[in-house]
Order: C-alpha cells, then sequence, then structure tokens
C-alpha cells in the first residue's frame, strides 16, 4: 500500500520569503520534522501500532510525542489563542513529565489503536502550521529560541529512538521483515592499537558554545589517572571468541546482577544474533544477515561489556576518559545515513554508542533546566550508565563529543558496543 | 482512508453455475467467510493489529488463524498439490494445538505488525479460492463435510469473538472510539415472572439432528430437581441497586476467589461502566451511552453473577436447568443482526450469555472429535464454567439451546449477563 | 532438645467427676485437643514457625488457629466474661473469615516468629481449661452442641494439614529430615479388578445421622449412568511407566492449563520422587525411600490424575460414583496410625484422597451454614476438584464415605492419588 | 525459655598458656565471634528461622554462613585433615560465592528449619576449636593472617546485618516484639552549622595502615570542588515538616524511579514509622517509641533521602566529600553499645550510614581480591549507591572514615540517614 496519504511531510514552499534569520530557523525545523516521517516512510501501518516489549514505543506514538513537545512547550506558551489539535491527546502524548498532568503508561502505549497513523499525521501538520506561523510572526526570545532547540534536539534523540524501536519491532518477529533494501557495505579488516592519556586535570563538559544537554555542564576540572583506550570497537569475531570460550559460563566475569539477569533471560549471545544450521546470523535494519566478524559487536548490554572486557583483563572506560579520546580524535558521525547497521569498527564515533563504567550522576555544580523540562534529565540520574560515541541511528549533525546517553544496564536493543580501556603504569 | 483496499471479500460470481448441493455449501462458505470481513469493515489498520490485554486477539489474527483451520483440516488433507500460502503462517496461526506443531503465544499476539491486514486478506482470497475449487471438484466424504461444518461453525465462533475483542480494544481507549453509528434502541420496560419445572428425569445434551460440538454429546438422562428460573434478565437498573447496597463491600456474597479478584482488580462495577459527574455511563459498540437502567447488565463475571445472586436470595441456574427453559422458550436469538449491545431483558434468548453454576465438565459417555480437533473442547475442561443463551455479538444460525458455551469465572468481556434461579418446594 | 517443655498435652486428670454426657464430651474434646499436639511432638521448634510456600502454613499457626475457632465460635459467644487469651490474637489466628474482622494475609504467615511455640501452647492450655469448664457447667444446647463438634472435626481437620504441611517442611529441605523412625511396610502385590455399578437413580450425600458438613449435605437423587471403578490405586510402578512412556511430553493427554503448569513448574514426576544414581527415591514422613513399585503413587496434581487416566484410556471418576463405591466397600481407613504414608493400593480407604473427575459444586437445595460458618465451605465451591476416600493422614474417626475433600487442580502437598474409572456398555 | 542451652559462646579458657601474638590473635577471634552469639542472646528460637522479605536473612544463616566463611576459606585450606562438620552445609552457607559451588538462593533461606539453631551452634564450636587450633599449632604466613582479619572483619558485618535483620523480624510482627528493655535515652537538641572545604586536589581511599577492603583502594588523588557538608544528620522533625509540606505528593522532588517505587509500594513516610491515634510512633530495637523530633531520621531509601534534599534546596554529598569530612571529625563511632537506635544527630559518625550521591564504583586502579573472594565486592558494583559514617550498629572497632558500605536505593531496613551538603560558590 502506498503511505504518503498517511504520512504527510511538511510542504516548505510556504515558508518562502520569511527574512533572514527566521528563515533558517524554519528551513531547520521543516528538515528536522521531515526527517522523522522520511524514518518512517517505509513501514506499514501496522508497524507502527505495536509495542513488543515494554521499553519499546510504538513508532506512532513518537510521531505524536515530539509534536506534543512544541505543541506544550511553545505553542501553548507563546500563542495567545493557540487551540489544541485535540484536547486528549496530551494525556496520550505526555511521556513522562509529571508537572505536564496525567500521562499514558509508557508499557501501554501499544494498547491504543487510536489515534490513528493518519490523525497523526494531521495532528503533526497542525502543529507544524502553527509552529512555522508563529516564527515567522513572532521574534522569538533567547528563552523560546532555546526552547525551540530544545524541541528540535528532542526530536531527533526519537529518531534514533525511532531506528531502534522498529528494529526491535521487525526483528521480534519471526517473518523477519526488512526495513531498507538499499545494500549493507562488508566491514573492512580492523587494526588495532591503544592511545595514551597522560594523569592531569581535565576540563571536562561542554563549553558554552552550540546546543548542548543540562547534563553536559557545567565543564568543570577533574583529575584523571594515566590510561590507554583502544582505537577500534570490539568486533563480532572478537565476541564469539568470547561465547565459544565459555564467557557466558563463567561466573566471576559477571556482576551479579548481570549474572542473575543471564540466568533468568536465558542469554547466551547479543540481541538479533542467531543461529541456523549452526552457522551464526545477525537480524539487521537491512534485514537477516551471515555475522560479519569485522563488524562492531552490537546490541549488548552493560553486562555483557564488563563480562567481555574482564574476560580480555581489561575495562570499560570512564565517561570521562572516553570524552577525552573523542575530543581529540572525533570527525564527527557517519554522513551517510542510508547504512543503518554499524560497519566499521575503526570509526572512533557515529558507529555505536558504547558503555562507559560510569554510573549516569550529576556533575559538580549541575543545575538542571527550569520548568517542565525539569524532568529532562536530572530526574533520570539512577542505576543508569552512561555511554559515549553516538551511532549510526543518530541523525546528522546531532552528536557532540560531551554528548551523555544513558540507559540500563540490562538493555540491549539501542545501538550499543565495546570500546575497551586500560590503566597506564 | 478506505478499507475495501485491504479486505478483500469473496467474489461469489466464481461459483455461477455449480451443481446443487455443492452450490449450497459453498453459497453457506462465502456468505460466512465474508461475514468476518463485514465485522471488520469498519476498523482503522491500526484496529486490527493490537492486543490490549492478553485474552483479547488483534482482529487480524482471528482472520488469519480461521483461514489456516481451513488449510490445515481440509486443504492440506485433502487437496494433494495444495501449497501452502506462506510456510511460516502456520506458528503465527495456530491458536493452540498442540498436534499441529508449535504456535505463536498467545499473550503475544499483539506483538506482530506482520503479516500485515492486506496480506491476510490475500491468505484468506488464497483459502477461500482454493476452498470454492475443492468443494466443486471433489465430491467430499461424510467425515470432510463434518470438517467443512466445524470450519464454518469455528468461523463464526471467532465472529463472536472479533466483536468481543474490537469493543475491548475500542473501549480500553480513552477517546472512546465509535465501532457502529447504527441506533441503539433504548430497552423497554422489564416485566419479569418464574418459570417453573417440575422434578424428574429429562434428558440432556444434543439430539443427533443438525450440527453440534462433540461437547454437546452424548444426550444422556439427568435426574433434575424442582426449580424456578426467571424469564427476564436483570437489568442494569436492578445491578445498580446491588451497588448501591454496597455490594461490592460485603465479603459474605462473595465466593473467595472473587474477593481477591475484586480487590487485586479494584473491581467496582461491570466492565465498561464508568462514572461522569456522578452519571453512570456504559461504553458499547455503539459509542458511549448514559447507562440504560432497563437494559441487562452486561460484562460481568461469574464472581459478579453469583453474588449479585445471593443478595437477591437466588440462585445462578445449572446448566441443565438453564437448556431446559432454552428449549421450552427458545425463538433463537435476534435476527436484527445491526444491533451490537443488549436492550432487551425478556428476550429469552440472543440478548447475553448467562453464567450458569455449572463448572464446564464432560457429559457422561463424552467422546472428544479425534485427530488434531481432540484438541477442540475437551482439554479446556477444567476450570471454567458454562454459560448458555446466545448474544447479541453470536452470528445468525449459528446458536442453539444445547449450546454450552465457557469462560474462566474472572472474565468479563465477552457478552455476559444473569438469569436467576431458585429452589422449587 | 526437649519438646515437652513446649507443647503441654491437657492434664486430664482435672475432668474426673464430670457426670455422663459431658464427661464423654470433654473425654472427646481432649483426645482431638492432645492429638494435635501429639502430631508435632517430633517436631524441632524451628520446624513450626517456616512456611516454604504459600498454600503450606507454619505448624504453631495451626495449633494457634484450631484454638481461636474454640474461642471465637464457642466460649465469647457462652461464657459471659470470658476474657480472650490475648486481644491481638484474632488478626493472626483467623483464617479466612471476613466476617470476624481482619486476618493476616495466609502467604506471610511464616513471616511472623512471634507467638512462639511455647505462647501458643499456653494459648491452648487457656482455651482447653476455659471449655472444660464451659461444658462441664452449661448446658449447651443443640446448636452450642453442634458448634462443639464442627470445632472438633475442624481441630480433626488440621490434624491432616498438619502432617501435609509437616511433610512438606521437612521435604523441602535439602538435608532431608525424619518424622518419623517408626517402620514402613513394604507394600503388597496389587490384585486389580473393577467394579461394576447399574445405570440408575442412587441417592447422594449424607444421610442425617451422626456428623456430617454442610457440603455434604441435602441427600438428593441422581441418574448415574452405567459404569465400572478399580478396585486398586494406581501404584508407583504404573505411574512409572507413564513417566517412561513420555506422559509427561505427549500434549494430548493434558488439559490445557495443566500443559501449561506442567511447563512453567519444570514438572516431570509427583511431588516427593527425586532420582539418584538413575534409582528413583520417594521423600516420606519416615524419610527418604527407595520407591516403593506396589505402594499407590501419591502427591499428585489432578493434571497428572487426569493424563494418566487418557493414557490408559479410561477416565477419572465422579464423585457421585466413589461414593457409591465407597459406601459399598469402605471399611473405615486405617487403623494403624503409626504408619505416615500409603502402603496398601488395595485398601478402598483411608490410604490416599483420589482426585474425581468432579468440580467442587453446591449440591442440589444446599444451604451453607449460618453465621460465621457461612464462610467455611459454600465460598470455595469455585475451581476446585473433590477428592474422596480419606488418607493415611486422616485422624482415626474422622472419615466418612460421603466426604467431600477438594483442592485446586495443581495442588500436589496433600495425599492424593487415583483411581480409575470407565463407562460400561 | 532458656537459650544458653543453644547459643554455647566460646570458653576462652582453653586458650590460656598460647604465648604472645598468637593469644592476641585468639583473644580477637574469641571475642568477635562470642559477640554474633551475644546479639542473638534475646531471641527466641523461632526469631533465628524466619524470613519476612527477600533481603532479610534469619540469624541463624547469619551463624551458620560466618562459620562456613572460616571453615573453606581458612581450615580446609590449611589444616591438611580437617573434616567439615557436615558436608551437606556449604550449598546452605554459601551466600554467593559461585566459586565456591552451588548455593542455596537468598530468598528461600527462610524456608529451612533444619539445620537447627542448635545444630548450628555446635557447627560454630566445631568451626571455632579448629580455628584456635590452627593459630595455635601453625605459623601463619602473611596471606593466611590477611584472610583471618577478613573473616572476622566479614564477622563484624554481619554483626550489623543480624540487628538490621532482627530488627526487621520484630518489626513485621504485629505483636511488635522488644529486642532489648535497656534504656533508650532521649535526643538531645541539635545544632546545625556547615562545615566547608576548599576546591583542590585530595587523595581519598585507604592509606596502607590497618585493616582495609579493596574497595577501599587505591588511594587516589581526586579533584573536589568547593562545598559544605552538615555537621548535623537531619531529624526525625524535620523530616516530618518534609511529610508534611506533601513531600511525598510532589513528583519534582523525586527521581523517576523513586516516584515508581513509592507508589508501587504505597510509601508515606520512612520504614518503621507509624500512626495511632494521630500520634507518630516509630518502632526500635527498644520497643515502640514516640517518635522523637530530635532523634535523626533512620531507615530511609535513597530515594528519600535525595527527595528530601531537593526539598530543602540542598543535595546529598558525593563519597569522596563525606571522606574529607569524616577524616577531619571522627571520633570513631559510639562507645556506647547498649543503645541500639540513633539519638543523637550532632555525632559526626557511627549513628547513622548516611547515603551519597555517588553510585558504588571501582576506584581508579581497583584491583579485587584474588581467589574466591574476588567475589566479595567488585561484583555489587552496579546500580547500588555508597553511604558513609557507620552506624549504631556497627560493632566496636569496626568502622573507618574510608569504609564504603552500599546498598540499592530503594532500601530502607539498613540504619541509613541524612546528611546535607551544598556547592560552595
Amino acid at each position: 500500500m502506498t503511505h504518503d496519504k498517511i504520512l504527510r511531510p511538511l510542504d516548505t514552499s510556504v515558508t518562502q520569503g520569511i527574512p533572514g534569520d527566521k528563515q533558517s530557523w524554519i528551513d531547520h525545523y521543516v528538515s528536522v520534522r521531515n526527517y522523522s516521517l522520511l524514518i518512517c516512510e517505509k513501514l506499514a501501518v501496522e508497524d507502527f501500532a505495536v509495542q513488543p516489549t515494554a521499553e519499546v514505543s510504538p513508532p506512532k506514538w513518537h510521531l505524536g510525542h515530539t509534536s506534543w513537545f512544541f505543541e506544550e512547550l511553545i505553542l501553548r506558551k507563546n500563542q495567545p489563542n493557540y487551540c489544541r489539535f485535540d484536547d486528549s491527546f496530551p494525556q496520550l502524548f505526555n511521556s513522562y513529565y509529571k508537572s505536564a498532568g496525567k500521562h499514558w503508561l509508557q508499557a501501554e502505549r501499544g494498547h491504543l489503536s487510536r489515534p490513528t497513523v493518519a490523525q497523526i499525521s494531521e495532528y503533526r501538520s497542525h502543529v507544524d502550521q502553527a509552529m512555522i506561523r508563529l516564527i515567522d510572526r513572532y521574534n522569538f526570545d533567547e528563552a523560546t529560541l532555546a526552547l525551540l532547540d530544545i524541541g528540535l534536539q528532542h526530536e531527533q534523540q526519537h529518531q534514533e529512538l525511532l531506528l531502534m524501536d522498529i528494529k526491535f519491532i521487525l526483528g521480534a518477529n519471526p517473518l523477519r521483515p526488512v526495513y531498507t533494501d538499499s545494500p549493507l557495505p562488508l566491514s573492512p579488516l580492523v587494526t588495532t592499537k591503544w592511545c595514551s592519556f597522560d594523569e592531569g586535570i581535565y576540563d571536562i563538559g561542554a563549553e558554552d558554545d552550540g546546543f548542548q544537554f543540562d547534563n553536559e555542564t557545567p565543564r568543570h576540572k577533574t583529575y584523571i589517572h594515566a590510561f590507554a583506550i583502544s582505537d577500534a570497537l570490539v568486533t563480532n569475531g572478537e565476541f564469539l571468541e568470547f561465547i565459544n570460550d565459555g564467557g557466558y559460563q563463567q561466573a566471576k566475569l559477571w556482576l551479579s546482577m548481570g549474572w542473575d539477569w543471564l540466568h533468568e533471560n536465558h542469554k547466551k549471545h547479543p540481541l538479533y544474533w542467531y543461529q541456523k544450521d549452526k552457522q551464526w546470523f545477525e537480524f539487521t535494519l537491512h534485514g537477516p544477515q551471515p555475522l560479519d566478524m569485522n563488524a562492531p559487536v552490537a546490541h549488548i548490554s552493560y553486562y555483557e561489556a564488563n563480562a567481555y572486557a574482564m574476560w580480555r583483563g581489561c575495562r570499560l572506560p570512564t565517561e570521562q576518559e572516553f570524552e577525552l579520546y573523542l575530543r581529540q580524535v572525533d570527525r564527527s558521525n557517519a554522513e551517510n545515513n542510508t547504512v543503518c547497521h554499524p560497519h566499521n569498527a575503526n570509526m572512533s564515533a557515529g558507529q555505536l554508542w558504547c558503555w562507559t563504567q560510569s554510573h549516569y550522576s550529576p556533575y559538580p555544580g549541575y543545575q538542571p533546566y527550569q520548568g517542565m523540562l525539569e524532568e529532562y534529565n536530572g530526574k533520570f540520574m539512577c542505576n543508569q550508565f552512561v555511554l559515549r560515541g553516538g551511532c549510526v541511528a543518530t541523525p546528522p549533525g546531532h552528536y557532540r563529543p560531551t554528548y551523555r546517553n544513558f540507559y540500563q544496564p540490562h538493555q540491549q536493543w539501542m545501538f550499543s558496543g565495546i570500546r575497551l580501556a586500560k590503566d597506564e603504569k
């Protein structure tokens, strides 16, 4: 069936003739908003609606939620006579902002067939037209511009989530449907060397130029001990050695909670790996593939990453160590977003979010956003670990070396990987 | 959006010119199969895919499962060179027949966005064309004809399930979408009198004419003690009195398991009832409605039915008592299937399946079907209760006075109601 | 350690000199009450306190609960100035009588170390002295005498439960402690023949002489079809054949709920069976024993009993059929209560409670007790199955052919067994 | 009943005449081992056996486990012909050391009535006699002496756990039994001032003198930003203000996981608080007490501690900040161990373990113990938070300023409290 009937990308012709700065904000807005639809273009209507596990959201929910974000934070605050598209939508599309009122349970987003994809597409159009009109007519103050920026960064975060969630939805299906027909390149051979860093005081965190989330600030002095970090991600081939060496059976390699997780969930390999006729395969957004031994190992939990590092006699880097590494080598993440699977273990960023050994905690002097956005980051600083480096699903331009991604240690459905570190004498 | 693209009803013109008996079987086949699609005609694609609770199946699953039934039981056994539409479908559309191989977990049917509704519609067409060709070309023996009959009765059972599941899917949605715009008539005033039956030996169970399920046989002698049964279903108004009298707070009215169920699930009224501004409403397939006090109370668990009967100083009838009543008064269920909600408490059948106090057990001398269908009924004879009488969602012609429906005592999503009984003399 | 310090049996010398009928009531009271302590005599203090699974109660709880029963039903109603031993005990020792006020959760009885065994023993003495004084001084009316009788029958029911629970507590312990050193006799060879019964109307239920529970009444006419019932219990040897034939792997033998139970709980054999060096053993109250192939198979669920009957091409009897059988052959259960394990498959009663295919439901015309005891039996008539025949743990004199025991189909910890039946012509 | 029959403290007279260093090790061994029994002296036998919640162990388990530790780590490795007291004990008393073989599930320790307290007391004697003989006869090398030291520190950790677990066992009982009759002093009035610390590089972690656990090392340079820390613990009175201000109802004060925990567990106040006739009480080891407004608030989760700090506009200290504070002010914890409840908010240590905002993670360069003890600390460095400062249940001499205690953020049953911190401009 044809889906252009369902998802209606923004018509940018309406925005012609808007002067200077406003025009570039509008262009940026349109481009980011359309990219969400582009990601979903290949889906069947049914793909938008299901939720095979609590942490995965139906794609249509993401499309609604990101629109609600603009409606709630900008339109209702700045456009005096703004009328909500539908007064029952906030309870459905508020994710977890308690100060914004009641919200539907995350684990039950897949219970709702309505609003339909078509209705949510209309909702997006409604919000987009109002946003563009508002940007055009009003002169945003600093604070509102910052909110606009956050709204677009927020949409980009959900673009990555969309790809993760779509992958899980398709991958949980025994029919193993293909997301994209574009070719998946074979990974090149990997060369590994260690990058060393001296002991000393370093500045960690975002500088005050360009966009950053509150959790990346303030930039602050940190004492870092001498260490080395690998310039290659751990590959499928290396991880398979760990498996073949009985890595999943050796309790001493595992954190206590990891060992329990392993047994309760019968884990024996990374998510999306499976065997057929004794051959290993991996489900990808490009469909099922024979396991590429040179490709970075992906979709592993913190428990698996940590156990692998133990087995190798190494450790995971701290997030501060990782940031030093990224600031030095970072060449931003892959431009070519037609490849939806990691395929180059020697890229320093943009392939996989790498687990660090750092729990997600506030930086010294951390101040959360004010207002509703106080709940954006700070309230999750408990029992999660920081991941660094961006991934193939991160939208172009969204990633920074100071970016702090975070997940719970058992989670596997994000594009996660391993970069090893070790102490230097 | 237009749905005729998605669901393709059978083109009956292809069947013209087939001789006599075959033609009537084909007509019957086409008519029953098309009725399933008719039920789904008003759904959005998304409505077909979700599963808000484990016992409810996504409508598209029903459409696939009923087709698999014909494919597995008839086509593959009788058409030598029959090719399955898709070899991965049996594991998805087998419900619970262990002898037919592995099957997808019932509670996870809503995890699957694929096959899409359109693909399942193609699957139906594939099966239907093959079935019609088969009926036309071969001369079915008795046993195969019986299977064909069972397959169509099975499809009708799922037609009722479709309406129950659609109601739950829409009713679980805070937007409360309307299934049908056709008018819901107000219920007439109810008159109540008791129908008495003498003590004695009665024959219970289906006679050997026309269709019956294995669980309705053999017809057997039963000793029944004098009793009376109400000729009216309990109404919303009467049930509200029970609520207002604190019925849900009086432990002595409840079965022990019912009292626990009540508290664990915070039950305070029938499913689909809700209050707004101190007014009672009921969600129906005709949309939300002010509670009609003369309409039969619907969507109650066995626990609630039994507690209500206790409160009234009566009891629920046994299934044998109910059968005697139905055989005497039954005028088949309502013709007018445009009304999807009970609205006449004085109808003897066809409004609501009424709970009996009889656990679902085998009749003396019971013999289950042979082969795969051995699993059809017998293996569920444990911890369920029999319901009698048919309901507004039962397809025309499907219901019989000896029909034994059965559900678990906590279940509420079927069209269930209460008809009281009492001991005589 | 010596336990006579902890449990204080009633000193019967105080009751001498009481006239006639009263004396025999007092003797009976003393004898029943002391028997509970006798059962517990061999326990360590710690054995009284633990609860390895929700359905098993700590033995000290039984000792307290049975005393509370007399306190609440008789002492507080009949002795005007009666002072409770401790006002906080009712909430702890009320089992499930909602009309008697709040009660501690059954699954959390093992959370409570206090009151200690010694304190509960004092509580028993307090109640016993008051009871004996009351019986002596007052002239009980019919109703109070009936309550006294129920209280003693109730205590006897808990004596059986005590043995079941003690067995589970010891059997769940990897040290496998021995309950009794008395010898366990080898089972004699089994001879099997079928006892046939003609079709016809029979009276079922208790006659109005002697004690009976409300659920055994009223005696009522029932139409029973010709059947035969085995005069031998199924043995361990026979059940082992079922296992060795893959009985636990053949879905078609199992009820649907049974199949799920099997897999969720990894069941592969009766409770208390285990293998060591490829030899089968059975844990008994006489300690671990090599599996006695002629002994009746014990501690099986309804699911297992039903699957076994299916495998043998037979069925389980209905409770009415079983009652006919028992009335004809019953010679009361074993006198010799020093043997705490079934050891004679040819005894017609008193070895194992046998599963019937009858769900536990009210008899026609059933009237529950009045008052608090309304909750004694009736509220459990849902999703349980009737067992008949008494077992080695049933106290002497407690059992009757019309006795209806009942358990949930997954339960195994009672002394349950299998007696097969089949339809006759 | 008298318990000296059950618990047999070590007779130290046997150790007289042992020369110098050995004698002091033996004296220390005897003193530490006897202290465990002293803690349990007031318990009823039943108190030793129950486990009201998974994280609490039956006291008798602690007595066995600490003995197993010596048996497994020292006796079996160093005494060639050592015979285990009972070969089935290791599986029961191994806590979680996977390299030491299978172990009983923690959550099911309370399922086991055997071995009895008396048998475990014998087990302790057996181990103690062997240990004393070994220390006397052999000359321990450094490594073995270190293990002996760890064994005794380990026993002391379990002494604190014993008091926590005993408190929970008694506190979960509606009879609210009293642990100790010794008087609980009223808390003095609290004076509060902030202690300031300058920004700079500090050494964190244990120096290489005296005992330390592996997780306290290595001592390492850390950059710390200017901060101030309160010299008083938060009091019950202050925490009550938080409650009365609706603290438990304000989502913005809570971590996301904390908010969910709050609602799933219906938390409205610290563990052990309760209301009677609108008065607040607190259950203590000295029995129920009216809430002492000047006493430090105790038994709170990390979630509650963090929410309180938010409400006060402060934050919790990091563990490094706390260590600086303790090193400056620490006067070791309370000598007077007859008081088993915090009662002086102005003491710098030894009242309550205070939550820090630091997740429990390895120090830079951390090396775990070798061998079985590799599992002692490192494998728990995930999703726990560090607490600092010792508590009234910490045995004399056990605590150090560099000590890192750790618990999961939802746990409340340890003696936990709040000390506030804030950034210094």
